[in-house]
């Protein structure tokens, strides 16, 4: 089967290099002539965000789908006229990529997220109070677009441009969970994630699974993903990101309509990976069991800062002798600050020594040029 | 690094796959313009037999290795002349190529393997009693150049050529021990696995991993191993092939300079696959842990009896519906009977479990046209 994938970034990869299982043909577009999807698959240099771009690679593809959500998603609803399939479709994408859809398509299908006002363009009539989130409608991605608000002085920097002003949760932890949805209808849930976040950079530190949380908050993300896999009209792996509030509530951040760094320790950590998954969407096969037997956990090797050029990864040497360590690069030769270049799964028996190990591989290796 | 892989086909694909996880240029050169390899890899499309065009192939690469050991030896001998790495060297093989080179290795260094001797073009002067089994010097792949001469009858059907003329070995099990050496010199062993061959197709069926044998076999085999490995003055991969006869003996049939059908269920069987350990044996990295922590099977998937073209997968997507059931196809768009065209790794907590679900697996699927 032809399979186009709009990006060529990591995602896009590992996607590939889990699907060289099967027998199919990928195709990839990216603007970046060094995409790390590049010499895996039949590569196109373009632009996803344009029309006609868009239109012109997905035409002769038996499905189209995409590995960052920040596509032209009218070319893909034109394609979904001329009879290509979509995955996920253009609609989701299109709710997804605005903010401002993202939170009403949580409003109107009841699903929990924190308590929002529409901002469009000027910022008079904010009723929200102090402190807050804005988050620009469009173009948000990896923390970028998304600031908190916290006093006055703050609200000299609020964005002039179309924005979701969002009550600011006090965050115990973040949670993620990826759902899977195929075209037959059928779903799968991996088992929830935590997460650490890097609060400088705002990128993923450790991401860890499984979580144990109490049986009601499990019930409320239990509500929290059945409501959106009902609510969703496609096909489609989801990142669903969560807050647990300090009060033991469940609220969704946020939901990426695609593969998720939060979902990376999949790949070793469960029966199945999300690539795996995702893969049997695009395709309709039955999807793959996500059980977990271990205890599993992620760090992102991120680009050092003070460091832009040729990457080493410093210490590595000494990281691949540990055992049930796996080190996944993207194949990106230029490092610079805060780029993520790469990932590192941990196993291990207990939640201590998963965070031990994690905290030890991270101060063994540095991303630098 | 610039990697070259002498043979383009599914060993090559799936090392290409797992490292991927890793940044390297692959570069791989079959005589086939559909070989597994070709979309995933720089691709030249040439004769691996042919002293010159491994000779240009090999010359700008920072290491050369193989996927198949049928390729020009000599070429690669002149490319470590000229100071391109080849891993492994060209002289192990060259002993492994050849049978008799490959016998004379094993009693020079007291490596158990059947008694043998060597006929050299006529069959004259054989002085083993039969049955015997005939292997060809060279050409012999995949259990061709294989025969078990039985009676005066078979006689007539003795191969004209050099040969290896071996005593015939009254099989209990068949076992293989895939071993790994790097350039430093460090060594790992994966854990032994038993295989079930098909009588009619001479292809592995199924093969299972671990096996439980008594100390003293294990001593046999570890004996073996050792004495291998230090007699390997290369870096390297090696699957080695063995019998335990009915008396509890093990021999070593051969062996095999390169990935090997008997370690594919290390994919998702062991801590690291043979691909991993294969890829960090190219790059002289530290190498990875081979441990096993749960049952794992392997079966071929083979073109059936009368059916050739366009190949089918009847009964695929109930297999994709199992747990811990793990399809791998080689990307070949054509079957024939008898064709090797992907394998389908099992998980289970019990030897048992394990023979049920082979065995299950094996009734579901049938690859047609």
């Amino acid at each position: 089967m032809k399979i186009g994938i709009l990006g060529g970034g990591q995602l896009g990869r590992m996607l590939i290099q889990e699907a060289l299982k099967y027998d199919d043909e990928f195709y990839t577009l990216d603007p970046a002539s060094d995409a790390p999807c590049h010499h895996i698959s039949y590569f196109t240099q373009g632009n996803f965000n344009d029309y006609e771009t868009v239109l012109e690679f997905g035409k002769d593809k038996d499905v189209v789908t995409i590995e960052i959500e920040h596509v032209n998603a009218d070319a893909l609803a034109e394609l979904e006229n001329q009879g290509i399939k979509v995955v996920p479709n253009s609609r989701i994408i299109k709710t997804i990529q605005q903010k401002i859809l993202q939170k009403k398509f949580y409003e109107e299908n009841n699903i929990p997220s924190p308590e929002f006002e529409i901002m469009d363009g000027s910022s008079d009539e904010i009723k929200m109070p102090l402190p807050f989130v804005q988050k620009m409608n469009t173009g948000g991605y990896d923390g970028k677009g998304v600031q908190v608000i916290r006093n006055n002085e703050d609200m000299k920097n609020l964005w002039v441009q179309d924005s979701v002003i969002e009550k600011l949760v006090d965050i115990d932890k973040e949670l993620s969970v990826i759902v899977a949805k195929n075209e037959n209808g059928e779903t799968k849930t991996f088992p929830v994630t935590e997460m650490v976040a890097d609060p400088k950079l705002n990128l993923l530190d450790f991401n860890v699974c499984p979580v144990f949380l109490s049986e009601d908050i499990d019930s409320q993300i239990k509500s929290i993903t059945e409501k959106f896999l009902n609510a969703v009209h496609s096909p489609g792996l989801f990142a669903i990101e969560l807050f647990l509030d300090k009060e033991g509530k469940v609220w969704v951040n946020e939901t990426a309509p695609r593969l998720h760094n939060s979902g990376h320790q999949s790949q070793e950590g469960n029966a199945n990976s999300q690539f795996e998954q995702m893969y049997r969407v695009v395709k309709n096969l039955p999807l793959a069991d996500t059980d977990t037997f271990t205890f599993s956990g992620m760090l992102n090797l991120v680009g050092a800062e003070g460091f832009s050029g040729k990457v080493i990864y410093e210490g590595m040497d000494d990281v691949l002798k540990l055992p049930k360590t796996y080190v996944h690069l993207y194949g990106k030769t230029e490092t610079k600050p805060g780029r993520k270049m790469g990932h590192i799964n941990v196993l291990a028996d207990s939640r201590e020594e998963l965070m031990e190990k994690l905290i030890k591989v991270k101060s063994m290796v540095r991303v630098i040029a």
